[in-house]
């Protein structure tokens, strides 16, 4: 019911296939839900009631509940990408995946959609909120309990200043030659400071 | 006529002083000129001409073109006094004086005019250049002229996504524990990183 008529809404061109509308009703439902209650208290179940389906279909749709909520933000990068190859290799040169992994992502349209999620981060409190959870749990706080030694909190959140600078500094403030230098000059210059907050002593 | 007329506009409340008419025709003429021309590119000759004053009303209202462009920006930090701080002392500690004269800043109101600043910046193409500007020539441009071996627009730009990645983890995203943690651990933590774009190997 509610994900006919969400679909119905967000969609005038004409009726669209039912999974679709499956889809759309989760995504809806968990930009409420992770907006109310964090990306820990919303649950899997929550959602799916409110999308009005079956729990069963967040995992077919999305690969549970992170997928959904990094769905739900909009952000064209897995989480579970970036945690695999984080750990796949040495743990010194983690810092330089990680860059590499989120330049090749942003750079694919020329960084539009990670400057329109910056200006969403900045003024909207919910979209904030998204990406605390973010930056503090559904990515950098795995690959910091994968990889650091302590202060697990502290290092996810300054790899977030480093992270997030750099996105403020390419795509929306385009400082160059930050703003269109290769991938090779940005990762040379950027990794070894966010290795320090991945492994080094703070 | 125009520093009469934006005055009257500006304050309906009663009649201002000449002085302060003068001051709100300034920072008016040099938003537009700052945004249109950039920082190099706007005279003080323009602006003055623009508000309808004496070019020597810049010196006097804000010590130069400098203290305007800063004044205009609405950010409350002179980059005359962060230049000082940061030359006069040891080079290698450049750094951990750059943090905390930010912190002690943006502090004051509890981050709420960075906050402000860092969403217009996100949102406002012309304040996107001005952050540009601020960054890669008033503040950082010097600071590195002084210090840094080489690579001077790099490092400018490096020290840019750490100051502005500090400011949106901590005031805009509020992750904790950087969202309220002391100064020292800020300083303690971060002040190597920034340290290394400035002076260190790139």
């Amino acid at each position: 019911m509610v994900a006919d008529e969400r679909g119905s809404r967000a969609r005038s061109r004409g009726r669209r296939p039912a999974g679709e509308n499956t889809r759309a009703a989760l995504l809806d439902a968990a930009r409420i839900e992770f907006t109310e209650r964090g990306f820990d208290g919303a649950t899997v179940r929550a959602i799916a009631q409110r999308a009005g389906v079956d729990p069963a279909m967040v995992n077919h749709w999305f690969g549970g509940k992170d997928g959904l909520f990094v769905a739900a933000m909009e952000i064209p990068v897995s989480p579970e990408e970036i945690v695999h190859r984080v750990l796949d290799g040495d743990p010194e040169r983690s810092a330089e995946r990680i860059l590499r992994t989120f330049l090749s992502v942003w750079d694919t349209d020329g960084g539009g959609a990670l400057a329109a999620l910056m200006r969403s981060v900045a003024t909207h409190e919910e979209a904030a909120r998204m990406m605390r959870e973010l930056i503090g749990r559904v990515i950098f706080g795995r690959v910091v309990s994968a990889v650091a030694p302590d202060q697990l909190e502290l290092r996810a959140a300054l790899c977030g200043t480093q992270i997030a600078g750099l996105a403020m500094v390419r795509y929306v403030i385009r400082l160059e030659p930050l703003a269109s230098t290769d991938h090779n000059t940005v990762v040379t210059a950027i990794a070894p400071n966010l290795q320090r907050y991945l492994t080094g002593i703070l």
